[in-house]
Formats: C-alpha cells, structure tokens, sequence
C-alpha cells in the first residue's frame, strides 16, 4: 500500500478519481471478492435452491398423487358404492396414475441429475419438458379433482359413509396434488425463461 | 481500403487474423447498422408482436367467456331444466361472469396504454397483476367447465333436448376462454421472467 500512496503523488488525476470512486471502497474492504464473482455466487446459490425446491415439490406431487391412485382404487363397496360405475371418478383414478407415473420420472431423472453431475438430455429440451409436462398434468390434476367434487357432494346428501369419505379423501389428495404440481410449474416457467433462448 | 492493404504488409500477424474473422467479413457487408442495433430492433419487434398476441388472446377469451354466460343464463326452461337447480351450472355461470369482467378490465387497460403510450402503473407491478390473473383465471375456467361435464353427459343419455343443448355450448365456450387464457398466461409469464426482476 505504500508503493502505491507513493506513486499516488505522480500518477496523472486519473488515476485519483479513480480510487476515490465507490467501487475502490468496496474492493478496499472485501479485497479478494468484487462485485462480479458475488453476483456470479448469488446466482448460483439461487439457482441451486430453485433446483431442490422443485425436486421438493414434485416428490409431495408424487406423494399426494399416489395417495388419490391408492384410495380411489380401493374404493370398492359393492352395489352402487363401486367408484368404476362413475365416469367421473375413473377418471380421477386415470389422471392419479399418470400424475404419479409423470412426477415418479422426473424426480428419478432430478435425483439422478443432482447425484452425478450429468446432464441426461440438453438443458434447454430438458427445460421445456419440466415446464410444459408440470403444466400440463396440473390442469388435468385440477380438472379431474373439479369434476369429481358435484356427484360426490350429492352421494353425502343422502348417506354418508366409507365409500363417500374415501371419494372425498381422494379428492383432497387429488387437489394437493394439483397445488404442489402448480407451484412446480411457475418455478420451471421461471427457468425456461430466465436462460434467454428465444 | 487501399491505405488498410499498405498497412497490412508492415503491421504484425495480429492485424492479419482479426481481418480474416467472420464478423470483420459482416460489418464490411453491412456497413451501417451492427450487430447490437439489429439485436435491440429484433428484441422491439418481439415485445411488441407479444403484446398484440396477448391483447387478442385476452379480446378471444373475453367473446368465449361472455357467450357462455349469456347461454348459460338464459338456460331455464322450467321443472327439472333449471340451470339454478344444480350447483355445478352455478359455478359455469359464477365463473364466466369472473372471467368476462376480468378480461375486460385488462383489454381496456392494455388498449389504453397502446393508445396513449403511457403506463398506468409501475412496469413490474402490471407484469404481476398480467400473469398471476391469467393463470389463476385460466385454472378456475377448466375447473368450472370439467365439473359441469359428467352431469350434463348424464342428461343427454335419457334426454336430448334444448336444455342439455345449451349447457353442452356453454361448456364448450368456457374451455375455448380457458385455452385463451391459457396461452395467454403463457406470454405474461415470458414476459415477467425476461425482464430480471429476482
């Protein structure tokens, strides 16, 4: 430093305004990290969080899912209490088992990603694969939940018992699921988008 | 160009290589407009086709949602053909009415700020205010419409008349709004990610 407060005296005006500038303050302070490598380091950090939030999101996606496959399926009472007598609850049904096989995938593939480092398919064809599939399957996760809901309210009406409240149970299960697929797919819009492709 | 080629011959081999470069041989072709102001002209012509996109989508799902609210209000033919007598045609007709006010109020809003090039409110705010009610509104649109369904197809299988008719087109008018919307939430939430608020 006292090479330089030597030279200081010398060296031409420019060199003064220079070190009075803000910038000279801050590096003075944190001399081995400046502006650029903390930016580079905050993104980083929030890439990473953003990656493991939605590998969170879609294991609860698959958790619930699984959960609306496995009560609704063996929701069988007899006589009128079947759920497979109903088109809408097959459908609940159908909608469970491909929410569940879609989530099982991607968290396999994410885990998978995370554990060796390598990617298994170009980033950008990989980024439009988590947001339209989340977008998808969590708009026919709500449309099958919805549809499910009136003839299940007008069951209760008249008697309620195990097969309603599974049929409720399920619903439930159904719409936390749509809820945790819905927050994935905002978090990978955002990272299709945020890598300028277009 | 003849001055350059004198100097070539005494300059350094540096000189040289930076000559024979690919963008060298561009800016030679087009000599008055470089690489970033083709870039930021490109990048205008984007902002504004996906303004006008979304403005129309908006103008689509505001005839879609409209027409099913006047056909699903005007549903009532006495007796057991009341639209009122069952809670899932009262949600078709709450929602639509949701989604006709809420797709005007943005169409006036964004065709006056077309007009008069002024901004009615801070840039980000109404990026935030575009996307989160497209896309809340575009959810509430397929709920609506794919819990009226399994009633209505139960209908039609004892009975085809005007009633179940007009709950059919009503249906029909509110998932077209939905895939406007839809695809409109879509160009909102481009547009909030690639201005780098986060």
């Amino acid at each position: 430093m006292s090479e330089m407060e030597e030279k200081k005296g010398v060296e031409s005006p420019q060199f003064e305004t220079r070190m009075d500038a803000p910038t000279a303050d801050v590096e003075n302070q944190t001399p081995s990290s400046g502006f650029g490598v903390a930016a580079i380091t905050r993104r980083w950090k929030r890439e990473d969080l953003l990656k493991r939030g939605s590998l969170a999101l879609r294991g609860l996606a698959m958790v619930f899912s699984l959960l609306a496959f496995i009560v609704m399926a063996s929701n069988r009472h007899g006589d009128w209490k079947d759920f497979d007598k109903y088109e809408e609850f097959r459908y609940v049904l159908a909608i469970a088992i491909l929410s569940t096989l879609y989530t099982l995938g991607q968290v396999l593939r994410h885990v998978h990603e995370l554990s060796t480092g390598r990617q298994m398919m170009q980033k950008r064809t990989s980024a439009l694969i988590d947001f339209f599939g989340d977008q998808i399957i969590s708009y026919l996760l709500i449309s099958s939940a919805s549809s499910a809901v009136p003839m299940t309210n007008r069951m209760r009406e008249g008697a309620d018992n195990l097969f309603t409240d599974s049929l409720a149970a399920s619903i439930s299960m159904q719409f936390l699921a749509f809820l945790a697929l819905a927050f994935s797919a905002l978090i990978s819009g955002y990272k299709l988008s945020s890598q300028s492709y277009i």
